[in-house]
């Protein structure tokens, strides 16, 4: 049962449960870009992104990939472990596209060799700058061997999906994960939706992710039902 | 013997000599900083740089680190080796100074356990962003191996100058290396110098460096001058 409410973001809010080690993260319709600057809300778009990460959160738990979800207590809140957020954004990368072909003489739509992961540090007040290994441990965010373990389970997340999403008719440009520390150990945190993955349709090349927002490209809430469409099918019988 | 300029930098103009396979730095008195936004020129600047690149240079070779540098034509022309430049300002960082400052809440002054590398892309017209390694090796800069042992060697040389200017009476906050490759080899190329280190006096805390110049901390010829004295005293005998 939902008690207090502990954060609001961006696009979702985190409370307590009756047990301290669960929390409830709601999924809401509101949507903010470009540091906050540009915001606005698309309708059903929290219960579509919900279902979404839920169904992806459970895929890699059959995998062997260990998440923080634990079942869904209605159709936008989701019950999670209780982690320790680690405060790196960790983007991997398949196809250029966005802020990478901005710093950097790279085409969008260049196929990488191999994945590219990059880190970013979580932080609204910095502008979310990019890390380095060294980086992130002189700041103490993370340690050596916890950043090899996420770069790893990143690789494997993103293998999956890639996979997954191409049986779906979808291309995974790049996608952003959180990480947190649970007992010892360093699991999938918050959300694998529309909002976190560029999502390109296999056969018109579209955006089908929160960059119709950012850049106005259509209608949001439709194309986050299509995606809602392959991937869950079974919210529509 | 010069003969035709090559490329003329910041701090620099490179000749081509009779030898294709040998170049000429020639270390000018002009300053820019800010992207070229500050420009100036500074008295005997490119004399003081030349020869504390030269005195560097020879210790790292001493040491076992191979370097572009060949032997001096004259007080500010420096022979060197021509490689093709590895597009990276590899900066190897002890104290907290500078950029790393303002992008990462972490305090000027701050001591780091141990040196922290970072990786720029050496490119104006992009404005330098930081690199990754996977970045690195995406747009074609470097492969992984070369990464290795560029890092390998900016902490050997930072191990070594920071003892040896600690001797001198100075803190080496942080200093930006360039390498190059010449035939199969990694060399350190460009220079070690003034412009190119953090350096403190280690009793006063004053800057000794460049940042007199980016920040008009005083009399910036007179402190190149002072740091010739305690580097290269020869020059003055
Ligand atoms: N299992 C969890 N335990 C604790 N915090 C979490 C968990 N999963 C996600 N969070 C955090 O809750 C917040 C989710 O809300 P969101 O709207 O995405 O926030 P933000 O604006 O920070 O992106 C994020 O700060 C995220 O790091
Ligand atoms: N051994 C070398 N062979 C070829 N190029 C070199 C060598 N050493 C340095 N360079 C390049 O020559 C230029 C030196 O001039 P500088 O004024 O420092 O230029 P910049 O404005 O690029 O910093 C730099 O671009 C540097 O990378
Ligand atoms: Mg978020
Ligand atoms: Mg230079």
């Amino acid at each position: 049962m939902k008690r207090e409410e502990l954060y609001s973001g961006k696009a979702k809010t985190i409370y307590k449960t009756d047990d301290p080690a669960k929390l409830i993260a709601q999924f809401r319709d509101s949507l903010t870009a470009f540091d906050g600057k540009k915001k606005s809300e698309a309708a059903k778009k929290g219960y579509y992104n919900a279902q979404i990460s839920r169904k992806i959160f459970e895929m890699l738990e059959e995998e062997g990939i260990k998440t923080h979800y634990i079942e869904m207590e209605s159709d936008t809140d989701m019950l999670v472990d209780a982690v320790e957020i680690i405060a790196i954004e960790v983007i991997p990368r398949n196809i250029a596209a966005g802020s990478i072909t901005r710093k950097y003489p790279i085409e969008e739509g260049t196929v990488f060799d191999k994945p590219v992961i990059v880190l970013d540090y979580k932080s609204d007040e910095y502008g979310d700058p990019m890390l380095n290994e060294d980086i992130t441990v002189a700041l103490g965010i993370a340690t050596y061997e916890e950043i090899a373990q996420i770069r790893e389970m990143a690789l494997k997340i993103n293998d999956i999906l890639v996979k997954y999403l191409d049986e779906k008719g979808f291309l995974l440009p790049d996608f952003k994960l959180e990480f947190g520390r649970k007992g010892g150990e360093i699991v999938v945190a918050d959300e694998i939706s529309c909002d976190t993955c560029r999502l390109w349709d296999k056969s018109t090349g579209q955006s089908m992710d929160k960059d119709i927002f950012r850049f106005d490209k259509g209608d949001l809430s439709k194309a986050y039902e299509e995606v809602a469409r392959r991937i869950v099918p079974e919210i529509f019988e």
